[in-house]
């Protein structure tokens, strides 16, 4: 985001307004400064445009797409930052709590893992063993019974936008 | 609700089209009388400011959170109503049946367990025994795979918008 | 739709944007070549009058809606050849590829067991044996937790939109 902008306008506009929608449909929120969010967004259309994938704005890519899977925005940190930070790495997308003013962002300390320790290749292909015992707990919300496995609950209900303390733990 | 309103109406409007788009985007209806509905909603927006929880406008709030949280709106009922009514016990949302007059919402009776019976605190912190067997069943959407865990399926998959009867028990 | 039409085209124009609206919000694209899907969703109002639900416009139902069940649009085999064809049988809907113009939707073979091997009845009242092990894998998003069953992961996931290679199989 450092380099002459050559990105129109109108094009940044169109991919916050089609983030804008999506985040919202599923009870995330972009952060509410246009012009900071805006700013992110145009570096997810020069990632695009460099590395043929919309790379975390935030972390440098190496170009190899199997390397970078887990920092394509969203990318597979977003959601327990929200949970544990109010905001993803970038503050690109921030919580209820942030976002009603109860919360503050503050500097968000990167947990993807050393290049070493993260999992190799697209997951689709790394089949945990079926039947096998899985490694994360499975979430229930208790208003519509939509199930997900994270390390924990989704600050707001993708489906019926019941907040997180309606989520019991199911499996 | 039969207090004096003071709730300005374009904060009433507001909350409305919100709750409309949330619950369409899902699968879920608004009850057509915009006028009973918008009573309704005045009512969660009276509970919140009361409470600080939209609490069910037709139920009898504690102002304990914990003990309340079971009757926040969306409430832990409106589902299972939905299925075997056509209404959530305030007929704030009603199902597809009724939004297509094929059927007529009577009088709903009460789910909620007494006091006495109802979960205590916090459902996540109150977790299931992992590896226990769960305790609900699991349904699976035919078209698109969704899966949520509630006594019975959803009336409408609240991803592809498939109707009750694509659902199959899976677990 | 060989038929003289008498759907008058803001009925078509009310379903298009329906479906536009619900495709959309969980990932699925309708084709983009507005007249021919126009004349499909022309098809689904006449089978919707005809039959009394909106069988696919491009098979033959029987009239038989337990017997039809599997051919409801969307259809029990629109997200399987969503991801081996890049759009279901009648190619009202295309993936992401095929709408970004990186795949060619050409002809799509019949996927619909012939009668005698397809499931009997209304799914939702043939429980698989509780406790058995599911048939199907489940998938999970990396980034948001959700969950799926079916063959292949989604094109994209319907809750946060990361795409097929964000999916990790969980079960």
């Amino acid at each position: 985001m450092s380099e002459e902008s050559t990105t129109p306008p109108e094009k940044v506009d169109a991919l916050y307004e089609r983030l804008d929608r999506e985040a919202e449909a599923s009870g995330y929120h972009l952060n509410p400064d246009r012009e900071f969010t805006r700013g992110l967004v145009e570096g997810l259309i020069t990632n695009e445009q460099r590395y043929g994938y919309p790379a975390c704005p935030c972390r440098l890519a190496t170009g190899d797409k199997q390397k970078d899977l887990d920092i394509i925005c969203p990318c597979d940190y977003r959601d327990a930052d929200l949970v544990d930070w109010g905001a993803c790495y970038c503050a690109l997308y921030v919580s209820d709590e942030v976002l009603d003013g109860q919360r503050e962002v503050q500097s968000i300390p990167e947990r993807r893992p050393p290049g070493g320790e993260r999992p190799q290749g697209s997951p689709a292909h790394a089949p945990q063993q079926p039947g096998g015992e899985p490694t994360l707990p499975v979430w229930r919300c208790r208003v519509c019974g939509y199930l997900c496995a994270r390390e924990k609950p989704p600050g707001v209900c993708p489906i019926c936008k019941a907040k997180r303390d309606r989520f019991e733990r199911f499996w």
